[in-house]
């Protein structure tokens, strides 16, 4: 069975498990905004792999279920929660949660999805050490997760945003994150302690490579939001293509692309996108981010051949489905 | 030595050691934000409560430091994100983190305190079984305690608001939170699983009193903010007085008590407050909830009686202690 089967029929059963351990009714002002954020979907991608990788390392996938949802579930707390921060309205084609709800409750949501992480990571069938061990790997990736969030939402402003504070930022924001997934299903399968990190840095090249193709496709395919082309600039992102923007454009060009993205949203103008990818074009931004992700993915191929295993299958077929789904 | 010393001293040793699990400086966006909030300080009674607790009970305090710590922190986090929440500006004389640094760093600064709470926890030196013991409650009471906020929040514009779902709302509240650090310290020194039940149940008991005096004070001296009277009717807070009001007033009285308490912050005046009070008074509102927090205290003690323990003197000195704040 290839991967993508595999990521297809791991994640239905995680959307049904999902019920289970957060209550879709019954739990009052929480239930409800919940599920009405869990509805809009996504593939479940991230928990599945945990329990791919787990299978493939000589694991019972069933013991790693419960870290798998907890994965799934932080991912969701941090979505709710980033919609707040980002003003984010719209999220698949549906108001998002604090918009509909209002921020106070759109907050405890996310709040209580977090408890629901934890209580499924404490309810995994493994032994007393495996679960510390599951808990660490939670508690570090949302650790992380955090900071980088934390520098994200701050970085739009910051005058000086380089390459290398993307990288910083991204690599916290979502390279603990892809990697834990993997960690826990290594973890439940008995790997080594040297494999688990060699994996952490693997997330450190995959998370930031799959975020800039994503900052790409905002100004090349548009971001399913009705595929509308540039709501990065619109909403003032913190992109790669941003910080690279900055490192090499003239004084000028900086300083009324800054201004751009400082913008209110609903002041910035199809002019003032266009102009960005113009200036884009001009300093060759699309061209360099793609090298680098390509780079990023190379790097990622070199870390898997370092992992102190036999069969590294399974990890490379991970690296190449995200790489194809960087395409 | 007397309960109020060795909360004194206990008080002292945490408010140092929280500086190594929460870093002051080096966490961009995350440091600032969260010293300036614990810098508006508070007195650590309830993790100073879960050293005691463990001391009396024959463990070892200094194995219980980490649980304790971890206490205080998720008490923190609760402060700063219900202060987004309820739209305070104002805590000890400071202004509220999300009016200095925004909503978004203010959401992410209670977010990564979450993190410290669970890494302290994790850090305890003691066997897994106990650690496990210790996050399954550390777990528990976060949950609980969203549970209660999103119900607080959602209460003041209800319009079936009552005594028994002010109860439930409390006791999510502050129930579970004020049992978790006695419950913490007595799991470190070894106790009975049925002595931590009935530590739950007296949090139940001891958690609405408390609240009940809170609520209380806000009409008799002023909650400290500034010493100014009826700042609670001013947010439109969901209190025991408010609720049994609803209970017993003439449907003239009500409308017009809800009308008040819906009213924006800034637009209630003087005379709005004076009028509640004056509802109060009519109803004997203040008396009636003076006698039901009396007898919620009489409860506690009776639950204390009945602890399978022979020496039940420390939950005795604690219940005491919490008794006399509320006079």
């Amino acid at each position: 069975m290839g991967i993508e089967e595999s990521i297809k029929i791991y994640g239905a059963k995680i959307d049904e498990l999902l019920k289970e351990i957060i209550p879709p009714q019954g739990i009052d002002y929480l239930s409800e905004p919940i599920w009405h954020h869990m509805h809009t979907g996504g593939k479940r991608v991230r928990p599945a792999i945990c329990l791919i990788t787990c299978e493939a390392l000589g694991g019972n996938p069933d013991k790693a279920m419960h870290f798998a949802l907890a994965v799934e579930i932080m991912h969701n707390m941090f979505l709710l929660h980033d919609d707040i921060e980002d003003g984010d309205t719209i999220r698949r084609d549906q108001p998002t949660v604090w918009v509909k709800y209002g921020i106070a409750n759109a907050i405890n949501a996310g709040d209580y999805l977090l408890a629901c992480a934890y209580k499924s990571t404490l309810a995994s069938p493994v032994s007393l050490e495996k679960k510390i061990k599951l808990l660490h790997v939670l508690t570090l990736t949302y650790e992380k997760t955090v900071e980088g969030q934390a520098l994200d939402i701050n970085a739009r402003a910051a005058e000086d945003f380089t390459v290398d504070k993307y990288m910083e930022m991204v690599k916290l924001k979502t390279g603990y994150y892809l990697a834990c997934g993997m960690i826990g299903g290594a973890i439940v399968s008995d790997i080594s302690e040297q494999v688990v990190e060699k994996i952490w840095t693997l997330g450190k090249t995959m998370g930031p490579a799959f975020q800039i193709r994503d900052d790409l496709i905002d100004l090349t395919h548009g971001k399913g939001r009705g595929g509308v082309i540039g709501s990065d600039v619109k909403e003032g992102k913190a992109s790669f293509l941003y910080s690279y923007a900055l490192q090499v454009a003239s004084t000028d060009d900086k300083k009324h692309l800054r201004d751009i993205m400082l913008k209110p949203r609903d002041e910035t103008t199809d002019n003032d996108i266009n102009w960005v990818l113009e200036i884009y074009k001009k300093y060759n931004v699309l061209k360099y981010a793609q090298d680098y992700a390509e780079n990023l993915i190379k790097q990622a191929y070199n870390t898997i051949d370092e992992f102190p295993i036999k069969d590294k299958t399974v990890f490379k077929e991970i690296a190449s489905f995200m790489a194809k789904r960087m395409s």
